[in-house]
């Protein structure tokens, strides 16, 4: 049985977390912190949990037993400060914010400085370790000696797996490559905003934060470390649209020779063929955000406009699963050995 | 292992029991029976249940192996006609419609004739022992013996509960009892519908068949039975409110002494001790549709208008779980001598 | 030409006055008054408005010119600070608030204290002289020497609307008067609150305010006028829904004698015979929100549950028109001697 | 006063057009005509029409007097039959479907064959004569003597206001263009679909059509038009989102020479210094489709992504209003000699 700790655990990441953790067959959730509602179970906020988690939530300073593993959903440049102090205790740690995304200084300050954080990392010994916690792509990475995992930010997700075979085959130009991504509202998390108030948005849609994405940084670090295409420059547009939760990115790229789409379902196939999370689509295919909501999987479509010889990819996640806490719990069955699915697998519902 | 047969399988009834009875530890689907899309695998269909539920979809004709249940998600009237050939071969049944929700021809009657259906039940010998299948109000009548359950409307689940500890204590007026109830739009089911085109129901909201609906008949049946008020007739008001999942029910009825809110609370939460699903709250506490969104769960808030010294509950499910696909596999649970929450305990999600 | 200053013109009442009188042929909005975002245009904060109203938000202590009317869409307790010294500069108000829908003293500490508010009204002298500005009720009382308007809350326009001939000619008792009343989140404004977050209020629905809504005061106090029947009590309750506009009001009440669904049809059209805004349907008419969103509309079905004697209507507003600026500029126009729809008629939008 | 006839009455466009034309203060709705629920009053249908239009639902075959101008709000193919009846009684024609918006067989072959239509016209001798109506670039061309009017497709609408100032100025290259066109659901009509039946639509998107899009045409036809550029291929995806009305089009296209966002707002605001409903925003402006809902407006948001010298547009319409009705009434107010914003006017409303 492998004992955790949530901090963060009132944001919609920590109790996406206790969801799905609570139903784990081989995890007991030890302790929950936050930094409000201090000493109310987490049932009276989130009335669902009743009976299924009822523990308190407690400040950090109170001193819950050591975890094995300690889920960090909390903002950016809180991770950096926690995570000497876990390490050291010789707890392992999945960090939900761009802490450890990135494997040095260099990189980590090119990210904050795009969306005005401090530029410097404060645990900058701890990056060479940090494990890029997007699954599929980083298997092989994530061990019982793994201390670190960095999770991906949700869009990133969607895009770098959307793309992934293709890069790795060349099949596209990197510099032609546009991620047009929508989201429903529960990626801006529980933080009450303007832009976010049910009579603003609902009915509403808009694209927003024009002048750059903190999640363009990874999508371009792994889309070139899949391609061995350098100076690869992406444009990204995140657009926020009036449902709860999923992310469907439209990913447009150049073909490099002639592309042909039957030959490219069969190599995204093949690419996924050992990741119980992805299921590749003909463009003839059902598809939609509706059917991987609630689940970890993500649903990718391929499609040739062969007028332009472009790829166009449509890859649909739930956001706060397979973008965010289901990926965690991902990792962590890697990290422990468990099956990858353990506890993750299941249909959702529909409608 | 129970072998379990859908009729009606790819309507939201039998979608529901596929997403419950795929993860239910007890239970093997045999066969799937529709009357469209014969042939293709009902993940065709649901693209969410790929790789859960992969089954083809059958034509009543084509004689799978015998199953040791059949759940009925059927229309009024398709029950009745395949029943008598289930039983016969053994098979254990439990029927969505009203066809199996009264013990009696002149009941039936009364129901069908309401809503305008023809009030002959063409298989009355079997009545008399079907059980109406509100777990929480009949369990004891649910044995290893029962062979027909008559599986309750879902207006009528949010108000039986709502209502049963405050009639058994004969504390309210049966027939100053109002039923003021809304209804998310998938209660509608998948059939096309000018009213429940997104176009038209999106930010909108209507009362409807305000010349009586379907439910009231057993409604008024189970309160009397509870109460031993008999005549008693109740006022009901079905309404569509743009959600997709979810029933809030606000039940009024006329404190007969004068009603105290504390007593009523600890009358409920005695009266549902021993209810896995039932979860009482008192009018501080936080209550909404969302916290039963896909789950079994009925939570419901108790409080009384001391002015009017009138008691006011509302009664808060999930239409096609509690409602609907949840019950009947609650009600196959008792049936077959397992836990009565196996396969149905779940947090859902939030938000 | 009337000049007219608007007061919390940057609320969703302000800008719903906006939007209705930028088109009035008669008016002129001579100054927008607010606490935040002091010098901006309102078209900054609210796009649509552009090039239809530029005008920029003033602080109460940047002097305007004199205003004919001013129109205060502010909390409970601003206006009556400001009443003294609009109407000795000569200006007429409307208020928003419960400052001026009650006439005494007494009547007000009722309501203040029922919702937590100082129970002293600091401009008692006023009292006497405000008229309770639902038009179709007072209509007769609004002049050219009406000096102070308390516009009607919004839930109190459909309960009273629904209500007002039943109880004229006595068809109903007043103690069995139930009203079911479910809003659209507009309602609530665009204060940022938890409960009315996109993501936890879109798939949501809840009863809330149990223990009193503070609408009932005004309804309770108009009904007993129009009935005589004194000590008259109601039980209320409020409902939020995920739409954002539209008030659908389920009122209850048993029938003094038999009730006739025509007769009483009749006895509605008659009695809103005169009356631009309100259409009275049968229970066979197509009805809900969506007809009269956007509207100064108010939808009448009348219906008689027959079994139990008892008079159920349903009552379809807009919130933010009928229910609030429409209203407003409805009593606007009788007090300037236009033709009570002038600027308001409009058929809305479907869907 | 212009007299107006209205073919396809009871579908959106057609109501459409009666809201906005029923405040039009120099039109006069003549006839209506559709073919089904003859003899009914439209406002049975779209109660909110009570008292503003409440005109019978005629057949083809009965014939009302001859109007001046009749609206064709009907499906492809159904224009080019009646057009030549119309035009020979003098009466002059907009077109709501593709059949007038190209000027020759050949081109109107390529949109048919493209959506699997018979590609044969049956009326071309009218196709050199027929103006493609999006009024902001086609207005030289619409006058006193226009017979025929082909209203322009909604994406089209949003996609071709997006790029045309770019175009005209060659500053992007036109076969790096990719429209990324999101849509509400009121696009679809109202003609039951399962994918636009509310429970499988709300909380869900789609991209859909992958194979290709009827409004590619028109859009490529007029961006060459404009641009010079011959042979010009564009990507398009449609996608369908969970809310009502709105089109919300990101438009890309690699610059052909530096680009600068500065310099092209300039140009923007220059082009459309003319069109009464086009806004230009920059990055930092507020914007959604919910500033556009329910009006004839298009707002559109101009930003460069410097590190890949691409041009993104973010344009945004009502789908019902400048996609389609709006514009058409835009179209007969020019074709009337009426000033072009008669009768549209208007900042619809928020939230």
């Amino acid at each position: 049985m492998v004992h955790v700790k949530i901090i963060g655990a009132t944001g919609y990441g920590g109790v996406g977390l206790i969801e799905l953790l609570s139903r784990h067959p081989e995890v007991r959730i030890q302790s929950l912190v936050a930094t409000e509602n201090i000493g109310k179970p987490i049932s009276s906020l989130y009335p669902h949990l009743t009976n299924y988690c009822d523990l308190p939530i407690l400040s950090a300073d109170e001193v819950p037993d050591k975890a094995d593993i300690t889920f960090l959903s909390t903002p950016d440049r809180v991770g950096m400060q926690l995570a000497p102090g876990e390490l050291k205790a010789g707890v392992r740690i999945i960090d939900f914010s761009g802490d450890f995304r990135f494997n040095t200084q260099e990189a980590y300050a090119d990210y904050a400085g795009r969306i005005g954080l401090p530029t410097q990392h404060t645990a900058p010994q701890l990056l060479p370790e940090a494990i890029y916690g997007l699954t599929e792509i980083h298997r092989k990475s994530l061990s019982s000696k793994t201390r670190i995992v960095g999770n991906p930010g949700c869009f990133a997700v969607s895009c770098i797996l959307g793309l992934a075979p293709a890069m790795q085959q060349n099949l596209i130009m990197g510099n032609s490559i546009i991620c047009d991504c929508k989201t429903g509202v529960s990626g801006a998390g529980k933080k009450l905003n303007a832009a976010f108030h049910f009579s603003s948005r609902h009915e509403n849609m808009n694209a927003y934060r024009l002048s750059g994405h903190q999640h363009v940084c990874e999508i371009e670090r792994e889309l070139a470390y899949l391609s061995n295409q350098t100076d690869l420059q992406i444009t990204f547009t995140a657009q926020a649209v009036p449902l709860c939760r999923g992310i469907m990115s439209c990913l447009y790229g150049n073909g490099i020779q002639v592309l042909q789409e039957n030959e490219i379902l069969d190599l995204y196939r093949a690419y996924y063929a050992d990741a119980p999370f992805v299921r590749i689509l003909s463009s003839e295919d059902l598809a939609g955000t509706a059917y991987v909501r609630g689940t970890n999987h993500c649903n990718i479509v391929i499609s040739v406009d062969k007028r332009c010889n472009r790829l166009r990819i449509v890859s649909y996640i739930d956001n706060l699963m397979k973008g965010q806490a289901g990926s965690a719990v991902q990792n962590m069955n890697v990290l422990c050995g468990f099956p990858e699915s353990t506890g993750l697998a299941g249909t959702g519902m529909f409608p």
